[in-house]
């Protein structure tokens, strides 16, 4: 995986610039593959400095708690034998919490990305205010943080993943919770202050739960050399990101990625955001299901019938995914035209529908895009891997700002 | 206008440091305002160094000849008084050569921006073949080239803009030229190198029009607080171009943009592009004149007839035109969900035909885009400046590198 960067920007300084190279170390010694261990060496070579800065560099890591010696030693292509160097598995973290809308998922991931704990509701947030579901939220994340605090681990931050627009720290809208103008981050941060007297309080951001979901497709899937996709997420509605060059593209306002909204048919049936015909309302799970003539399941048993049905060959089920496989296709070749990217993702309920939405989509795709590059099968269409999952995305996020400048998260003295 | 920062990367050693800083010195005095003058104090305190810092920075940049000293003296807010610094008009600039279907127009601009030296040829390009097209530019370029040497500026590059597909430095496809797979860049370096026989060859670097004429706007139109925008051009076509936080997007393959081939009607026309229903069979030139029932006319005087009519209230024109804003904003509106730019730039053709397009454009708009954030007249919908201008875009694009890293650029010794 491939390092998320920030710019060192003006006044490059002495003090900036070792931050600057302790980051570089820190996500040096992380991405040395899967084995996360890496040699002092190693380590010099990747990022470009001397072996005695590096040293200097490891040392200060280590004595704030950020990376450890596996206490093997091997020997390299050059010098004598290094010790092998692996991140902590414990001490700083990032927790995630999604609240979508019949569940609520959190998670603590530590430094190298593995996810560590993980606690799961399902529930109905439909039905409650959103003060009350998001003092839920913080019951299970308060019990989160219990046993991350069993495993060493000490979440810095948290970010909330929540389907709808978000800007600075509030819901703008999120339909299908029925929230408009709900200060989310304050009422989970004080819910889960109150929790916990006697602990700092966390720092606690949020973002769009399809953002955080490509996100941690881009870190945690299996993208390869893909750096720049569009992810489409199929749920009662159809949620979107676009990754531009590794980097979550948010918009001017913290909206963009909407590609459930973008127009399909100018005169088709009203939506729910206020316009007409957009792609939600042709290639949405409620869309689908009753184009399916499957109505009164439950979301996700009425995707496991749909999916049935389309296997058994039944020709409604085969002609609605069809369909739908056309729209998609259509809306998302003008977003391929528009921002040019390696790849396009379909997750949430795509993912198993993929055998019926993909060669529809794929042909309509493959007559669409200007530029000619698209062609069926040509592997620029895919399915998310399961760990397109927005609560680890999340807390992911947290631990991205640990390794940007781990100076800023190490072990405050005397806790 | 703000700079345009590269990444530090890897590697802050003390080499990278200095031309980083000496990178943020320059782009400081030039970014002083509209005087283009700076004291040393301001500059320090503008780039958070230090004074002494700061003057040796710019005394460099004095010897390489990139900055003067205006002879003036004032008082700032602190200290002595300063020298007024600012950036040479002579020296290193930039070539930006703009080739579209009817005209050449080349152009040099200084360190400051400023375009000091264009020559314009209107010629049709599309009876010629590629290499004499490109042969004939690169004979304007080399005169215009011989224009700056006499106001001993020094062009250290030039790039093409082209109207079509490019990539690599080639011309994937110019529909409106005929062009297809056409090594432009190398055709065009090495006829210019032919016509200056003892010269360094010029390095050429080739760009999409639509998205130099969209740098053009970023860096010289009034765009005021403006850094992330859709930019469209009404030519023969619809060009366009996405510009995010001050920075081209240019996509996987170099085709971002491509607006004018997002479908509006699955079945519509024939799109020269090989698709059906494209945006351009809508809003561009052709189509619009038209709907207007203004045939045979060439570009340029068809457009000119078309505002004529609009003006005087002739039924048709006013109705192609209100049709053209529809399609605009209704695709306009999925691509402002999908990436949430904070302005919409309509160039080209379209400048002059705002009052028209942009009431119906608007109100698609604020009908269809998710967020609630576009009103009518809101602002955020806005013609072109005069100054987005893709000869002087590609020209500033080659001043750009020299502001990334002046040392790179510096006077060979003995020329």
């Amino acid at each position: 995986m491939k390092s998320i960067l920030t710019p060192l920007g003006p006044k490059a300084d002495k003090d900036t610039v070792r931050r600057h190279n302790l980051s570089l170390v820190l996500r040096a010694v992380r991405d040395e593959g899967e084995s996360g261990e890496a040699t002092r060496a190693g380590v010099a070579a990747r990022v470009g400095l001397t072996r005695a800065a590096v040293s200097s560099l490891v040392e200060q890591l280590m004595d704030s708690g950020f990376l450890t010696e596996s206490g093997k030693t091997f020997s390299g292509q050059a010098g004598r034998p290094g010790t092998a160097l692996k991140v902590a598995r414990t001490g700083p973290a990032g927790l995630g919490v999604e609240i979508n809308i019949d569940y609520v998922s959190v998670c603590v991931v530590d430094l190298a990305g593995t996810g560590r704990v993980r606690q799961t509701e399902h529930l109905d947030n439909r039905g409650a205010p959103a003060e009350e579901v998001l003092a839920r939220a913080a019951r299970i994340a308060a019990r989160t943080l219990d046993s991350a605090r069993e495993q060493e681990l000490r979440p810095v931050g948290a970010a909330l993943a929540l389907p709808g627009l978000v800007s600075a720290g509030s819901v703008r809208q999120a339909p299908n919770l029925g929230w408009n103008e709900v200060p989310a981050q304050e009422l989970f941060a004080d819910a889960l202050a109150a929790l916990r007297p006697g602990h700092r309080a966390l720092p606690v951001a949020s973002e769009n739960e399809a953002n955080l979901a490509a996100l941690a497709e881009l870190w945690f899937g299996g993208l390869g050399d893909v750096r720049s996709f569009l992810y489409l997420t199929g749920e009662i509605g159809v949620g979107g990101a676009l990754v531009i060059d590794g980097e979550l593209l948010r918009g001017a306002h913290g909206f963009a990625g909407e590609i459930g909204h973008v127009v399909v048919d100018p005169d088709g049936p009203e939506c729910r955001c206020g316009s007409r015909g957009c792609l939600e309302q042709y290639a949405g799970q409620t869309a689908l299901l009753r184009a399916a003539g499957i109505e009164g399941a439950g979301g996700g048993a009425g995707v496991v019938e749909l999916e049935r049905r389309a296997r058994a060959g039944d020709e409604r089920a085969v002609a609605a995914l069809a369909g739908a496989g056309r729209m998609l296709g259509r809306v998302v070749s003008g977003a391929v035209n528009l921002v040019d990217p390696d790849a396009v993702v379909l997750g949430g309920i795509y993912r198993g529908l993929m055998p019926w939405l993909a060669p529809p989509a794929d042909e309509e795709l493959t007559g669409r895009v200007v530029s000619g590059l698209w062609s069926p099968g040509g592997g620029r269409l895919r399915a998310s891997s399961v760990a397109g999952d927005a609560a680890r995305g999340a807390a992911a996020l947290v631990v991205q700002d640990v390794l940007d400048d781990p100076v800023a998260y190490a072990e405050p003295s005397g806790v």
